[in-house]
């Protein structure tokens, strides 16, 4: 049995579609981030970065979605999230997931979280500000470089798909539309068609409990 | 034939360090940063992120330094630069590196590259202030929970080692002394005197042709 941490509307989404689609034997604990639960000493003990997503294993505690998402992927391989055999295309897979983690994850943060870099309100401000053209950078490179269509390595879906979808599903709170980018917006639309997507997001966005 | 596209002083270095190590058959391409050549044509073509490190393989391009490292792991397992056989201990030396890449990497940034976040001088400016701090708060996390010793994840040395190295390397950079954090002092030490290591160094930060 798995246990992913987790949180409505962040990160750990993706590793939450990717464990419904791998066929583990699963649980997810939601936390409630109004009432600052992933700074308790509890969760703490846990993930000591105080953030999601961290997964529980039968040999120990994983953080770092992209870490998730190979870890997911290379333990049912049955599932085939990742192309396992070539480690040119799973850099490439390992590539994509470190953009979104390095990049375009610090480039939203920067909207809802610019505490983390400075502490005068104008310059949180001013990040907010600038975050939608950041945003708005990554997904035409994204749009023009990295999503080979119909999936983001081409032909076979991948664990890059849910954590595009995820992020993907950010932009509206940018103010951006996502049908700016039309082949990201076809990718999301039959990422929110997958029936295992769909029993993801029911309860996914149910309210923290 | 491998070809590292590499800048002094920055991230590159963990790539060019493992690829030292592994017995590959590489050569380096050192961008010159001050003559802003990664936003050149010729290099956009190879990276169209304009960023360092890439590198060329006969399968296509990589970037990422978290995906270089993998690979170069995988491609050369006898050089035994990460645990390939345990999905577990793999996420693990993964999730360490997604830290670095997600986390360590853009605090440093936001001392160097504010500019990336925000336009405003002032709000650059106060990024440039806290960014010590930001470093501060992600070394005391590595010293306190990360670093297993004496090397990253614990006995075997792995990628995760030459990634932290560099990173260290940009402490003085925000003002803070590697003394502060012990056995992160220690580690960077010992890295410091590897004849790989010494090696590399002696050209990577040769200024840039």
């Amino acid at each position: 049995m798995l246990t992913l941490y987790s949180a409505p509307r962040t990160c750990a989404l993706a590793s939450h579609i990717a464990l419904e689609q791998s066929g583990a034997d699963y649980q997810v604990v939601r936390l409630d981030f109004r009432a600052n639960a992933q700074r308790e000493p509890d969760y703490l003990a846990i993930n000591p970065k105080g953030r999601v997503p961290a997964l529980v294993t039968p040999g120990g505690v994983l953080t770092e979605t992209p870490a998730i998402l190979a870890f997911i992927a290379q333990s049912y391989p049955q599932a085939r999230l990742a192309p396992l055999d070539d480690p040119f295309a799973f850099a490439k897979a390992q590539a994509f997931a470190s953009y979104l983690c390095s990049t375009v994850h610090p480039a939203h943060a920067h909207g809802v979280r610019g505490y983390r870099w400075a502490d005068d309100p104008a310059a949180i401000a001013e990040m907010k500000r600038k975050a939608p053209q950041v945003m708005s950078d990554c997904f035409d490179l994204i749009e023009r470089e990295m999503l080979a269509g119909p999936w983001v390595l081409g032909e076979a879906y991948s664990f890059c798909d849910p954590y595009l979808f995820t992020l993907t599903g950010w932009l509206p709170g940018h103010g951006l539309d996502v049908a700016r980018w039309p082949r990201t917006a076809d990718h999301f639309r039959r990422m929110s068609e997958d029936p295992a997507v769909r029993r993801v997001l029911a309860v996914h966005d149910t309210a923290a409990t």
